[in-house]
């Protein structure tokens, strides 16, 4: 594969500069033209070492305007970050739209040079690379224009540069003691390099593999493929805009019939005296148990989700009231704000994980894609047709990096939220919590009914399973609650 | 001082709860009417241990909308944060406008354990107090809403706590070895303690001592101070926003005669041939001092400002061209997101803050608040006389935590400006970069001038001094400033 890499390609110093002007013109300009589009642009450069990965970002955000490039390395992993799944370091680093970000290294390094050191076996490998797969196509998906770049060189060339840089006291810091070690496993990177390259090469995330022994056809060919997916992508943006697609809310007719809601046993409920007892044992059981999973740095992510008046929020404070407010932090997910609207609709998510051994309590949370988003038509049918699975990839990534996971759906019968919409109107301190919206939502009952039935069909899985809460009475789902968190936890950390 | 809360107060159950739905239900309307105003709200919840701190959370919590309130506790130091100035974690924890952030220790805990321990002097001490109280003045002057609380107990009320906890099995894991370490240091930190609440008991930051002997009385004061700080806060901030102050913009008349500006002789000049050798000296110069400062772990700010077309851009990147691109990045100022809008205008640079060994590099900065703010009239006058104050408080943070800081302003004269903006609208890759906005900033040359002026004076301190660029030439302004970069980095890391 690496042969067509290897072909001795050079352009000499007068077509670099005959050609230079032009090629930054354009860049500049597709760049300017980006700035007002919801495309984020990623530009991956790697590539076998000394290949000159530094100069060619040296070389883009000299021709770009750099004001709108962020370059990124992926080196050093800080606490923070080891303390969230693996993804986090990368989802932080991801452009805004109508932004360029450079990411050295990226997701790609990682598991090359556990393969080559045989720290994972190619099964592994192979997994990890279809996770890599996965998450450039829902980019692209998304509008993101990602760019990869493979700089090359052969074995000999490698040896040469690496020869010439220790000569220059101006570059020979630059080589690393680790440059040579790799060097003397050139092969088994070439090999592991092309397994990698052959995997993850979909039309969507193609590789362009860039022969880099002349530095001027490297750049020069850098910056062309760059240039060619910037105005592709703009143009293909256009068109789309043309089009002027309105996303219609989904009418799907709802399902008759037996429904995974309808099978919730609603009439379940709890004495009072039964309610104080058992609420008391499950907040102090609940108490010690998030502080074992602190000392054992294993850190918890809690959904809640429901129809509104549900009573998401007073179960949410029989919770924190059991945790050490040291331990917790609610994350509200209301309209997004700007930063968070600048990218993908998972980003605000990921951002929120908890530390280890901390609990973060979303109260609704991603599933509002397949929810509110599909029903009001914020989200278009393709857009939270793919998020089942792309919600499911993340609460996987959330589980492999030890994060226990709860989520529920806090069930409540039409009549009966009926019920406590007039009463939040009767009481005054409640009254704040009901708006227009509610009544608004409450007509679209059937719609919703079915998104949420599809929502647990296909999100319910063996590492996240939904935990329907019978709600109708509230002392009954709030014990229910308090009684699956323990049991999580308990489960997970004995 | 303790004395007045030592008074053994109480509140029956009977009385708390007759008086509680009334406090709850005027909180909530406080916070829901709060929502809608530009005001954060931080309190602050300190106090000796065992006084039930995580309980009062608990309670505010319980009583408020947990959604619009956000918990922070300051005990391990991350490294990502120990890499930053110590006041990053807390800018961090900062709420939002409309919402309440309660911070469990926050700024206090530090300094009172290190006095108590007799790691620092009183004199250390005192410094520290006064750029907290410089702090919270700051923070109340953007229209914070500062609620400091200290829970207080006995010596006796102490010791009976630390046993009644350590008795019951189901909370004797609350009892940490430290409290009891604490215990015994009683007299000291309550010596310590006075001293650190004096100094700090500011009329808009003012402390309020609760006696925390009574859990009810301890809660139900807590939500009351709270409640009355929250109704003023709302009181004082719709009376001056039905005032409805209109910012004019400053017009004071522009200082005539010699100015710091105008002693910058922008006749000097470099020939392409001394520009050229001398590019790539200081460009390698640079790129090995850059990673002398990484090994070091001392990171660098950059700070780039200066007329419209007086070079930035392109100054920047013969710096960038320099440094490893791993090492460094651009931050490049604009309007702020919203997510940076609610909060003090200081909070978006310190978000931005490089890894130990990193440099950051702005291209226009803090210093908007001084210059465009200033003259276009986004900030009132009392917003951009106190910033000058600010800022280099913030400077000088950054200075102290061993940050090279560098700050630039990239001179022109009126005609050079001319000559270019013409040139601009004449190169086609070029003409991105022109803008209306630049022709009327140009129409008020005398004003920005005023206001160059009044910032070089101001905030040119011995940690951080400007440097005045002399760009007409734009070879000779590069090699000033790779030269100054160079010096700097030289004289501090060496």
């Amino acid at each position: 594969m690496f042969e067509a890499a290897e072909l001795g390609r050079k352009i000499s110093k007068k077509v670099f500069e005959q050609q230079l002007p032009k090629l930054r013109s354009r860049l500049l300009e597709a760049q300017f033209r980006l700035k007002s589009t919801p495309l984020p642009v990623i530009v991956l450069i790697s590539g076998v070492d000394a290949a000159g990965k530094g100069e060619v970002v040296h070389r883009l955000t000299e021709w770009l305007d750099p004001r709108g490039v962020q370059t990124h390395t992926f080196r050093d992993v800080s606490d923070e970050e080891r303390e969230r799944p693996d993804y986090w370091r990368f989802w932080r680093a991801l452009p805004a739209r109508g932004r360029i970000g450079i990411l050295f290294g990226s997701w790609y390094s990682g598991p090359i040079v556990q393969r080559v050191y045989g720290e994972i076996k190619n099964s592994k490998l192979d997994r990890t690379l279809d996770r890599i797969a996965f998450f450039e196509e829902m980019l692209v998906k998304d509008g993101a224009i990602l760019i990869k770049l493979w700089l090359h060189l052969s074995r000999k060339e490698q040896r040469k540069r690496l020869k010439a840089l220790e000569r220059d006291p101006e570059t020979r810091w630059r080589v690393l003691p680790t440059d040579w070690k790799h060097f003397k496993l050139y092969d088994r990177f070439a090999e592991i390099d092309e397994r990698v390259i052959r995997h993850t090469d979909a039309g969507s995330a193609a590789w362009h593999l860039i022969e880099a022994t002349d530095h001027r056809y490297r750049d020069l060919t850098a910056g062309r493929i760059i240039l060619e997916a910037l105005e592709q992508g703009l143009k293909q943006w256009r068109e789309a805009a043309a089009q002027n697609r309105h996303h219609a809310p989904a009418t799907r007719p709802p399902k008759r019939g037996v429904t995974i809601l309808s099978r919730v046993d609603l009439n379940q409920a709890l004495s009072p005296r039964d309610y104080k007892r058992q609420l008391q044992k499950c907040q102090a059981k609940l108490n010690q148990l998030t502080w074992a999973a602190c000392a054992k740095h294993r850190s918890s992510v809690v959904v809640f989700e429901g129809w509104d008046a549900a009573g998401k929020g007073s179960a949410i404070r029989r919770v924190t009231a059991a945790i050490d407010p040291r331990l917790y932090h609610i994350v509200p997910i209301a309209a997004p704000t700007d930063e968070e609207r600048a990218h993908h609709y998972l980003w605000r998510f990921w951002r929120h994980l908890p530390r280890a051994g901390r609990v973060a309590i979303f109260d609704r949370s991603w599933y509002g894609r397949v929810l509110v988003e599909r029903v009001e038509g914020f989200a278009a049918e393709p857009e939270w047709g793919r998020a089942y699975l792309e919600i499911t990839d993340f609460e996987e990534q959330l589980v492999e990096h030890g994060i226990i996971l709860t989520k529920f759906w806090l069930h409540v019968s039409k009549e009966e939220q009926l019920r406590r919409f007039k009463e939040r109107q009767d009481i005054p301190y409640k009254r704040y919590k009901i708006t227009e919206e509610d009544w608004r939502n409450r007509s679209k009952w059937d719609a919703y009914s079915a998104a949420v039935n599809e929502m647990v069909a296909r999100t319910s899985t063996e590492f996240g399973p939904w935990t329907l809460v019978a709600g109708n009475d509230k002392k009954f789902a709030r014990i229910q609650i308090l009684k699956t968190l323990c049991r999580r936890l308990e489960s997970e950390i004995s």
